[in-house]
C-alpha cells in the first residue's frame, strides 16, 4: 500500500473528547479515494458508491501526523473498488481500514460508463508513452 | 425516525462531478450521531467507534436541502447504537442509510464507561423531573 | 416553535473571550432562516432583506450543543416573516431571540415575485397531494 | 467612519440566489466590531451584546469586494457603542448600515468591568506616550 | 504605506507551536495584494506572478490582530508591483515585510495585457470624475 | 524528491480568474514543509523562519490535482532548510518552485534549540531500531 497524502490533525479536527473526529477522517478518506480514481481514471467525473464497514481502531490528537493509505483491489468494468488505510506517521499505529470503497466512472450526464482500465497505472509511464 | 438538523448544499461541499461529496454527507452524519449520543448519555465524552456498510442511494446538487434523521438501535452498557437516515428535504427521496453506528461513552481519561441509560429521554421531561 | 438544526459548538466558533461568538449565531439563524423561507415558498431564490433588533441573552461555551427554532410571523406577498429563538439544547436556556426576519421571493432575474404562498405547508402533504 | 477591513466574496460566501449571503456579512460586521473594541478598550474579553435592526439596502456579486467602516456612537461605563456601515469598495454604494452595535468589556471572570475609556484613541498616540 | 485589512489570530490560524502559520500569513498577505491589485487596475482578473524573499520577523498568538500594509512599488505594463508589512496591531511590531509582489494584468482569456495605469488611484476620486 | 500530500484544487481555492490563488498554494507548502520537518526533527515545535522567492511558473484549475514534493537541502543546527516543488499531478508540469524554506527547531518555551539529527531518517527505520 502506497501511502500519500499527509494531513496535521488541528483544533477544528477534534471531537469534544479532543481525539481526531471520526467523521473528518472519513471525509479525508473519501477525498483520497476520490482522487486516486480521478488519476487511475483518467476521468474527474467520479462518485463514490459504497464503503464496507468502518472500525475506529485507534485516534488521533492534536498535531498527530496521519497518513492515508490507498490500494487497487479490483477494476470492475465502470468502477474501481479500492481499500484504504489511515496510520500515525510516527508510531505506525492504525487508526482506521476500509476494507473496500466502490468509486464509480461516470460519463458527462452523471451516468455510469465503462473506465477500460484493468491495472494500476503511474502517470510518468503514461506520460512516456505519450511522448512515443 | 426523528429528522433534525438541516444542511444546504454548497459549492464547497461538491465533488467535481457537481454533486454532494460522499465524504462530506460522512462527516455530517457522524456529527449528528455524536450530537445525538451527547444528548441522550448527558454525556460531551464520545466518540465513534463503528459504522456498519455505506451504500450511497442517490445524491444532492448545489442549492439542495437535505435533513438528517437519527434514531436508537440499542443501548449498549458503555455504548449507544444509532442508525441514520439522510434524504432530501423536498422530495423525500432516501441519499444514504447506515444501519449501525457505534458510539462510545468515554470517562475524563478517555476510557469506556457505563452511561446508565436505557432508554430514549426528552430533555424537557428530564428539565420537568429535575423541577420537583 | 419547532426546533431543526441542530449546531456543535466548536473551537473556530469563538470569540476570545472563549464563548460563542456572535457573528457565528447570526449566521446561523440567517442559514436556518433561508432554508425554512426555501422549503415554505419552494424556492431556492431567497434572501434575507431586514432582521430586527438582536439581543444576545445568554451565550454558549465550546461542546454546548444549541438548537435553532424558527416559526412564521406572517406571509407576505412576495415575503416571508419569520422569528428565531436559540437555545442551549440542554438547559433550554434562551441564547437569543430575533422578532422578525424578513426573507423575499425572487424570480430569476433577482427581482421580488408574489410566492403565492397564505400558510405553512408540510413537505410531507406536499408529496401526498401531488401523488393524486 | 474609517473603513478598514476588505473582503473579497467568494463562492463560499454566497446564497443560493448567487448574491452575498446576509449571515456571512452579519459575521463579518460582528468580528470587525469586536476587534475594534478589542483595539479601543485594550482588551481581548469583548462581547457582542445588542444589534439595532439591521436593513439589507443592496447585495454584493462573488468577485465584489466590500469594506467595512465602524465608528464610536458612545462610550458606556462597561460598553462600547458602534456604528457599522458595509459597502461595495468599487462603487462605494452601501450594502448594509446597523445604527448600534453594543460591545461589553469583561473581566476574567467573564463579568462586565468598567474599561476606563472615554474617547477614540489611536495606538500610535498610545506607543508614543508609552515611551516617555 | 496604508493599514487596512484586520485579522484576528484564531485557533485555526496557529500551528503546533501556538504561533500564528506562517502559511496562513501569506494567503492573507495574498489575497490583500491581490484586492489592492483589483482596486487599482479595476480588473478582477489578475494573478499572483511572484514574491520576493520572506522573512517571518515576529510571530502573533492566538487573539492578536494584525494589520496588513500594502504599497505600490512600481506599475509595470501589465503587471503591478506592491511591497507589503504585517504588524501587530496593538504594539505595532513588524511580523514580516515582503520587498516586492508581483501581479499581473489578465485579459478575458487569462493571457497579460496592458493595464494603462501609471499612478495609485482613490476610489473616491474615480466617482467625483465619473459624475461630471 | 519525494512527492507525497495531494490536492484536489476547488472552488474555495479559486481567486476571481478562476485558476488557484496564489496564496492558498503558498499556505499548502508551508504546511507541507512543517509536516516534514515535523517527522524529521521529531518535534511538534517547528516554525517557518524564511523562504526565498517564489515564482508562480504555471497556474491549476477547478478539479486539478496537485501534488507537493519536499526535499532536503541541509541540515543546520537549529534548522532544517528544504526545497519544494508543486506540479500538477496529471501533467508533471511544474507549477511552483521555492529554493529554500528555513523550519526552526524550537524548545518549549519557543526558543531555538539544537535537534541533533543530521541525515534524512525514515520512520520505518526508526521504528525497527527502537525495537532492538
Amino acid at each position: 500500500m502506497r501511502f500519500h497524502t499527509r494531513k496535521w490533525v488541528k483544533p477544528e479536527d477534534l471531537n469534544p473528547n479532543g481525539t481526531l473526529f471520526g467523521g473528518k477522517l472519513l471525509a479525508w478518506i473519501d477525498e483520497e479515494a476520490a482522487l486516486y480514481a480521478n488519476i487511475q481514471l483518467e476521468n474527474q467525473k467520479i462518485v463514490t458508491k459504497h464503503m464496507t464497514e468502518i472500525d475506529f481502531k485507534s485516534s488521533a490528537r492534536q498535531g498527530d501526523i496521519i497518513e492515508i493509505g490507498i490500494d487497487v483491489v479490483r477494476f470492475g468494468k465502470t468502477s474501481l473498488i479500492l481499500n484504504c488505510e489511515v496510520r500515525n506517521k510516527m508510531t505506525q499505529e492504525t487508526i482506521i481500514t476500509v476494507d473496500s470503497i466502490t468509486m464509480v466512472n461516470l460519463d458527462e450526464d452523471g451516468k455510469p460508463v465503462p473506465h477500460g482500465k484493468t491495472k494500476i497505472e503511474f502517470v510518468k509511464d503514461r506520460l512516456k508513452n505519450s511522448d512515443k
